[in-house]
C-alpha cells in the first residue's frame, strides 16, 4: 500500500537535558495519522548548527514528509531559521504578511517593536509562508527532491494552530493516502499477560494488516487495534469486527470501548444518567476534580472538591468526626466514609468520590506502608469502600490513586 | 573537551501515533546530564524490527551510549528482545536472578505464572544482566564496537529503578566525564524579545563555553545558562559568575533563581514564613491545589481547598452572597474576593488564592470573552485581586490561570 511516512524533527536543547517534556511531537503524531500519514520517526536534536543539518538529510531519506518545531523564537539561541536557509538555499526576505501582523501584535499591547521582533518577518525566499495566527514566528514550507519539509514554532499553541489551519490541509490535498485507522479498547482488574492469554486465539487470528498492541497504563490495559485499508469504509468494516470480537473477550473487564482518559469515561456515565457528582480528596489533593474539569461542559454535572489535606479541614469543612479520626487514623475505611458522607452532604451532590492516603516517600507505618490508600464511593444510600495499595513513588501512586476512585465510581454507577 | 556524547532510542508505535507522551527521555536526559554525558539526540521509532536495527546502528555511529527504552513486555507486539538478539548475536539463555524474580512476582500476589512470564527471565548471552526489582522485565548491557548499549523497560518506574540503581553507577565508573552544569533563572512581566534587548552586552560577552537559552513557559521566561568545564570546581565557579550577574540584571522580573514548579517556589517561601494557605478554585478545578500538594511534605503548609465549580458551592461552602453573583456575575472582582474572604475562614489558612474565570471554548461573553480570569489572593486584612486576560484554548488558559495565581500569591507574600 502507498503509505505515507513522516518524520518528525523537534529542534531545542531543553529537550535533550530534560528541562522540557516533548508534547508537541505526540499532538501531531495524532494528526498526521488521522490523515493516513505514518509518522515513522521522532528525532531530537539540539540547538546546533550540525545537528540540524544531519537530522534534515537523514531523515529526508526516510521519509516524504518532514516537519520540524523549535528554534524560531527572536532571540540569539534560536538558529533554526539561518540553518534552513543555508541547507535550502535561497536568500533571506522580508514576508509583508508576517511583518504586518507582528507590528500589529505589539502596537495591540502598548510594546515597542524590537529590531529582533522585526526580524521575525524575515523568511528565506526558498520557502511559502505558512501564517502564524497565535504567535510571531511564521511556519515554513519547503520542498527539496520530492519531499515536504514544514518548520513550525515550538510554541503548542502555535504549532497546533498552524497545524490545523495550513499544514493538515495542504498535507490531505497533497497525498492520496490509506486509511489507517486505531481504535482502543480500555480493561482494569486483569494483568497483561493474562489478558493475552485469554485472547491468544483472537490474536493469533487475525489478519497479517491488522495489528494489536497492549499498553499498560495506570493500573489499566488499553488494548489498541490498528487497520490500513486503501479506503475509509474499508478499513471501518474491518476495524468493526475485529473491535467487536475483542470486545466480546473482554467484556467482564471492560472500561471503555475508545482510549478516552478516565475523567471522560466517567463524565460521560454521569451526563447519560443526569446524576451530579463531587470529590473530597485528602491524598490526591485535588488531581480528581482537575482531570474531571479538564472537560470542556463539566459543570453540567461536577459541582465541586473538598480538598482536605489537613485533618482539621476533613472535621470543620468536611464534619469528619474528630474522634474518627483519633480513633482510626486519617487513612482508614471510617474516615474515608465520613468524607464521602460529608461531601455529600456539603455538595449537595448525588454521587462522590472520597480518597484518603499515603503517597510517600515519607508517613508509612508498619501497618499501613507508603502506599495505602482507602476509597469511597457512592451515594446517600449506598457508600462503597475498598482498600488499595499501591508500591511506586508520590507521582504515580497519585496518579494512581486518582485512577482508581474514578474507576470505583464508574463501576458503582453502571453496576 | 572529552565530551560523552549518548542517544536515547524509544521504542513504541504509541509514541509516534501520540497515544502516549513520552516522559522518559527527559527524566532520562537529566540524569545522563548530572553525570557528564551529553545527550545529542533522542529517536523514537515503532514497533518494527527493521526501524529498530536502524536506529542502533544509526546511533551508535553518533554516540558512545545508546539506551534504549520499551517493547521488554510479556506480549506479541514487544519486540525489542528477539531484535537485540539479533543485532548483538549470541543465543537466548535463561537468566536464574531474573528467574527467581519473576516466580516470585506472582506468587506473592497469588497468581499462576504463565509460560509467557516465564520467557521474560530469557536473555541474550550476549549481555550483561540489570536486575530490575521494580518489575519482570530486566534491564539488559551490550557493549559493540566500543559503544555502549542499554535496553530498558519502557514502564517509567521500572526505567527509573533500573537507571538509579544499575545504569548512572555504572557509566561513572566507566567515563572520566567533563562537568557539565545547568542553572535557570524565572522571570515573569517581561516578554523574551525585552529580556534579550534588556542582557544584550551581558550575552554578547559571555565567554564561548557558557551558553545561554531562553524558554518561555506558561507566562514565565526561564534564562538557562550552560557551561562546561574540565572538572566540577571550575564548572561551578564559572557558572556562579555568570549567574550572579544575569540575576542583578532581571532583580525586578525575578521569580526564583533555580528551575523549580511554581509549586515548589510558592512551598518553600510558605514555610519560610511560617504561614498556610489553601484555595478556592472555580475555573482551576482543584489544579492550584494538585500543584501545590505534588510536594512531600505540604501538609506542612497546605490545608487544603474548596473547589466551588458550581455557583451552589460558592456560596453554600465559600459562603460568597448569592447577592454577589447575580449582581456582578461568578467570574468578577466581587465574587472572587468573597470567595477568598471565604476560604480564609473554612480552611482558617493565613493566606489563600481564589480564582475564577472563563476557561473556553464556550461561556464567553463580549463583556467576559473566553480568558478572562479574576484572582485574589492575600490574608485577612489585605486582599488583592487582579483581572487577567488569556487568549489560548482551555488546557492552557486553565495552565496560564494556575500558574498567574501562585505566582501572585509569591508576589504578595514577598512583596
Amino acid at each position: 500500500m502507498n503509505r505515507i511516512r513522516a518524520s518528525i524533527i523537534t529542534i531545542g536543547d531543553e529537550l535533550l537535558i530534560g528541562q522540557t517534556i516533548d508534547t508537541n511531537s505526540a499532538w501531531m503524531g495524532t494528526r498526521l495519522n488521522d490523515a493516513g500519514i505514518w509518522v515513522q520517526r521522532r528525532v531530537a536534536v539540539g540547538d546546533d548548527r550540525q545537528a540540524i543539518l544531519s537530522a534534515l538529510e537523514e531523515e529526508s531519506a526516510k521519509s516524504k514528509v518532514v516537519l520540524i518545531t523549535g528554534g524560531l523564537g527572536p532571540t540569539a539561541d534560536d538558529i533554526t531559521k539561518p540553518t534552513l536557509l543555508e541547507y535550502f538555499g535561497g536568500k533571506m526576505v522580508r514576508d509583508e504578511a508576517t511583518y504586518t501582523r507582528v507590528m500589529g501584535f505589539f502596537e495591540s499591547r502598548g510594546l515597542p517593536v524590537l529590531e529582533r521582533n522585526v526580524a521575525q518577518a524575515m523568511v528565506p525566499d526558498s520557502c511559502a509562508v505558512l501564517q502564524n495566527l497565535r504567535g510571531t514566528a511564521p511556519g515554513m514550507w519547503f520542498e527539496k527532491n520530492d519531499v515536504i519539509f514544514v518548520s513550525l514554532p515550538g510554541v503548542p499553541f502555535e504549532m497546533k494552530g498552524l497545524m490545523e489551519n495550513e499544514v493538515i490541509p495542504r498535507l490531505r490535498e497533497r497525498f492520496h493516502t490509506p486509511a489507517l485507522l486505531h481504535q482502543t479498547l480500555i480493561t482494569s482488574g486483569m494483568g497483561e499477560s493474562f489478558v493475552a492469554e485469554r485472547i491468544r486465539d483472537f490474536e493469533a487470528a487475525m489478519p497479517a494488516h491488522i495489528k494489536l498492541a497492549y499498553l499498560p497504563s495506570y493500573g489499566l490495559l488499553k488494548l489498541r487495534l490498528t487497520t490500513e485499508a486503501p479506503d475509509k469504509i474499508t478499513a471501518a468494516a474491518e476495524m468493526k469486527d475485529a473491535h467487536q470480537a475483542l470486545k466480546s473477550l473482554v467484556a467482564d473487564i471492560l472500561v471503555a470501548e475508545q482510549d478516552l482518559p478516565m475523567g471522560v469515561i466517567l463524565g460521560n456515565i454521569l451526563l447519560e444518567k443526569g446524576l451530579t457528582a463531587g470529590t473530597a480528596e485528602s491524598c490526591t489533593g485535588g488531581r480528581i476534580a482537575s482531570q474531571i474539569t479538564t472537560v470542556p461542559g463539566s459543570s453540567r454535572y461536577f459541582k465541586g472538591s473538598v480538598v482536605s489535606y489537613a485533618n482539621e479541614t476533613k472535621t470543620s469543612v468536611l464534619r469528619v468526626s474528630p474522634e474518627t479520626i483519633r480513633q482510626h487514623g486519617a487513612v482508614s475505611e471510617q474516615t474515608v466514609r465520613e468524607m464521602a458522607e460529608g461531601a455529600l452532604a456539603v455538595l449537595n451532590v448525588d454521587c462522590v468520590m472520597a480518597v484518603s492516603g499515603i503517597m510517600g516517600p515519607d508517613g508509612g507505618t508498619d501497618e499501613k506502608p507508603v502506599g495505602t490508600v482507602w476509597i469511597a464511593v457512592g451515594g446517600k444510600e449506598n457508600i462503597r469502600t475498598m482498600r488499595y495499595h499501591f508500591r511506586y513513588d508520590r507521582a504515580r501512586n497519585t496518579e494512581m490513586t486518582a485512577i482508581a476512585a474514578m474507576n470505583e465510581l464508574r463501576k458503582w454507577l453502571v453496576g
